[in-house]
């Protein structure tokens, strides 16, 4: 028999995400501090729960969507917390983005009450949420995860044990380090030839299937060229996973100078007002700084 | 019936690439400082000249390979340079990787003897060179390249005309900037999840497919797991370059905040004894900040 599985935080992510779950049988718990959201889900098939830890009461297993680590804090161990409402043996799988640290933090004190917690990060953004190939890293005991599995199978393509607890949501801030240097790098190497005068789509061709070729390059170049900067990642939600990384790396003692110059890149971006465009529009940080733009050239 | 090539600079690029042109049936003549390589290629059929003056004499196609600006600058417009030899009409591609500045000045010099440039810098290394299968940027004038169009095409497999002249080595030097950077990023984010005790492999294996994945993550994370920095792409060339895009972007006017600490950091590596390396090694530069090591889960 399929187990009863909750899920709270139904925003960009988290819905869609549930929505796989419903439409793969599952019988889901939901709650979200948006009301609306919930009662569009209970037209689903979804049974609509009134706080956290009603969700718990109700659910074997209960996933986690929010934004950051005092909302999983919050949402787990609060007054009205998962852990005030669920059975001994339950366990909550957490796909926010929150630091390695906090991870571990609530998982242990979650375990005081025989809950088992799992980090598990997602990768890919909405529209991999709404078809179901997110890359999911997962942190936690092995047999916690083998259970979980097939559930995680219904919202990702890429689903990956990554180490213990804290180890997926470390392995998600360094995918985050990836992506936007890289965004970064892009963009200086994009507003340095725009400005030298080249064609920057022969450019973007002669060098794409080289050692420079990326993901982000066939991602973003097309979309710069176009000026549009609608997100897709948004520049604040990165900005707090690069802040996140910060904290990390001098939790552990890792000094990392580019991510940390890349953070206060990201703080001129949204100073700039420019917080809820796609990270993609990093590139505009550099052209501001050279008073130039990367354009198509005109034919 | 085919042209007379020359080709001067004969070293771990030069050699293999003036092999694929006598490969292809062109008559060569060729020039190195070192007469030990003229003698070598003088066995595979090549002419040896004396000078870079009497490759232009004999030659209506020259192919330059040389390490800097300077080298350039001598062996096109010195003493016993190729225009001192070679009859108007006469093509210099310039196949080295130098400043845009250089590269407009030489051409700019070379077409007051009647002498056209181009400036065609490559991407690949020697693996690439080799095979015959480089990415060749070009810049220049149209008719030019399309002239030697085909005989690139010996060299490499995409050869694209990106601009006018200094276009070609502009783009290499943002080609640099990307596969550079997108290196350092991949450092952070290794040393970061090494540190907090992930599993390196199998966060490779969870990021690769999505935004984070890249043609660098997956020529550099194995060597660098396996501990193989044996270049490849070595750090003083790499440093070199970067060198370069500094001066260029100061050039136009163009500030590269991430770049400019990447060529601090390779410096670093320099002192540190690792010029010659692969620049996958730059991630021991993190390595050494944090006091950590990249390497295999032990089975």
């Amino acid at each position: 028999m399929k187990r009863n599985i909750g899920f709270i935080g139904l925003g960009i992510m988290g819905k869609p995400m549930t929505l796989n779950l419903i439409k793969a049988g599952y019988k889901l718990t939901v709650y979200d501090i948006n009301q609306e959201v919930i009662n569009e889900l209970a037209l689903s098939g979804a049974a609509a729960a009134a706080s956290p830890k009603e969700v718990g009461a109700n659910s074997e297993i209960i996933f986690t969507m929010v934004p950051n680590s005092e909302h999983v804090k919050d949402v787990v161990l609060g007054e009205n917390g998962i852990v005030k409402g669920a059975k001994s043996g339950a366990i909550i799988v957490d796909m926010s983005s929150i630091t390695p640290v906090a991870s571990k933090a609530i998982a242990s004190e979650a375990a005081k009450s025989g809950i088992e917690m799992l980090d598990a990060p997602v990768s890919g953004g909405e529209p991999k949420a709404i078809d179901g190939t997110l890359a999911i890293m997962v942190g936690g005991k092995e047999e916690i995860f083998e259970s979980v599995k097939p559930i995680l199978y219904c919202m990702g393509k890429d689903v990956t044990l990554v180490g213990g607890n804290g180890c997926g949501t470390t392995a998600k801030l360094a995918n985050q380090i990836i992506v936007n240097l890289n965004i970064a790098a892009m963009s200086e190497a994009l507003v340095l030839a725009a400005k030298a005068g080249i064609d920057i789509d022969k450019m973007y061709q002669a060098i794409r299937g080289g050692l420079a070729g990326s993901a982000v390059l066939d991602a973003k170049v097309p979309l710069i060229l176009e000026r549009n900067f609608v997100a897709g990642g948004r520049i604040d939600i990165n900005l707090k996973d690069i802040t996140n990384v910060m904290e990390t790396a001098h939790e552990i003692g890792v000094p990392l100078p580019l991510s940390s110059q890349l953070l206060e890149i990201m703080h001129a971006l949204k100073v700039d007002g420019k917080a809820s465009q796609d990270h993609g529009g990093i590139v505009q940080y550099y052209e501001k700084l050279a008073n130039t733009e990367v354009k198509r050239a005109e034919v």
